[in-house]
């Protein structure tokens, strides 16, 4: 087997972790996705929708935050960011698995079996596709996705040298709007 | 037939010429690369070296030389941009067919039955592969590389409003260095 991890990143409404999922079900290996976060909760002390926020929401008005946190050393997303360095790192190396998110693509970078998705769609498509899996919210589906857009690309620039959604840092980036959830897992299975 | 038309853009030296060459084969379908320099040479009265060259080396050292010649209304990179832009439009109109470069991929970008491709991989890959496809040059290959990209970005960027290598723009972006040139072949040829 070539590819032994396979890391999606993804745009929010793009079906990327769906995506994810299913290709780990067909493959008959474990899909991290929530199951990472329970993970880094264990391992930090932190709750799980801490440290679901703050790869996001300690990132929002476009790292201002984030900046103006800084000067007095590290934070909790930095200890966090500690903890899930070395956890996806090790859960990598346990066997063959699909990691979602959580800049795994940039923590695995410098392993030659890992195949790098990124998942994305327009955003018309993305809309419909929040509202339909997430219920209606008080903001609009489109303010929803650019929110939350700005912020993982903040946060994963934060960490990372890459820049989010370029597709030189990418062995393969799928459009689900147009080519469809269920081709883009055809693909990545095939590979 | 959902895809009619297959455009590809590509890294310099990423195999991406060949990817669609193979593609168009498999599909039995033209490929329009040369083919289309040829057309566009015939209809403007411009020869087809000049051409080639107008999409690259006009646009040297990074838009300056662009911009220095610009102030006195259109020049014959307009001139030939316009006449680019309609003969891929009528080429993608008349049947499908897999066309290489030349912003193919901004010019058909509101066709819904386009697939929109973009062919990369990292310099070292690259540097191999032209050495062995074009020869060695006087300058090193990972500087001619540099070049060709730098050239290429700054002419898509110039005539569209898209940034070149960004996965936002493409339904697909495969990495050829990674994925090797024939399982690119085979993905989009299933699609």
């Amino acid at each position: 087997m070539k590819n032994r991890v396979i890391t999606i990143s993804r745009e929010f409404g793009s079906g990327g972790r769906t995506i994810g999922k299913r290709v780990a079900e067909k493959l008959g290996i474990p899909c991290y996705d929530n199951e990472l976060l329970k993970k880094i909760a264990e391992k930090s002390g932190f709750q799980e929708s801490y440290i679901r926020d703050v790869g996001e929401y300690a990132f929002g008005g476009f790292l201002s935050n984030a900046f103006s946190h800084r000067g007095s050393g590290p934070n909790n997303a930095d200890y966090l960011w500690k903890i899930q360095y070395k956890l996806i790192s090790e859960l990598a190396e346990k066997g063959p698995c699909v990691i979602v998110g959580r800049c795994a693509d940039y923590i695995l970078k410098d392993k030659a079996d890992c195949l790098k998705v990124f998942i994305h769609a327009d955003v018309a498509f993305r809309a419909e596709r929040i509202v339909k899996v997430y219920g209606q919210r008080e903001q609009s589906p489109e303010q929803r996705i650019r929110d939350k857009d700005k912020r993982r690309a903040a946060y994963h620039r934060f960490y990372t040298d890459m820049k989010w959604g370029h597709a030189q840092n990418y062995d393969l980036t799928l459009n689900s709007g147009t080519l469809g959830v269920d081709q883009c897992i055809e693909i990545i299975r095939s590979l």
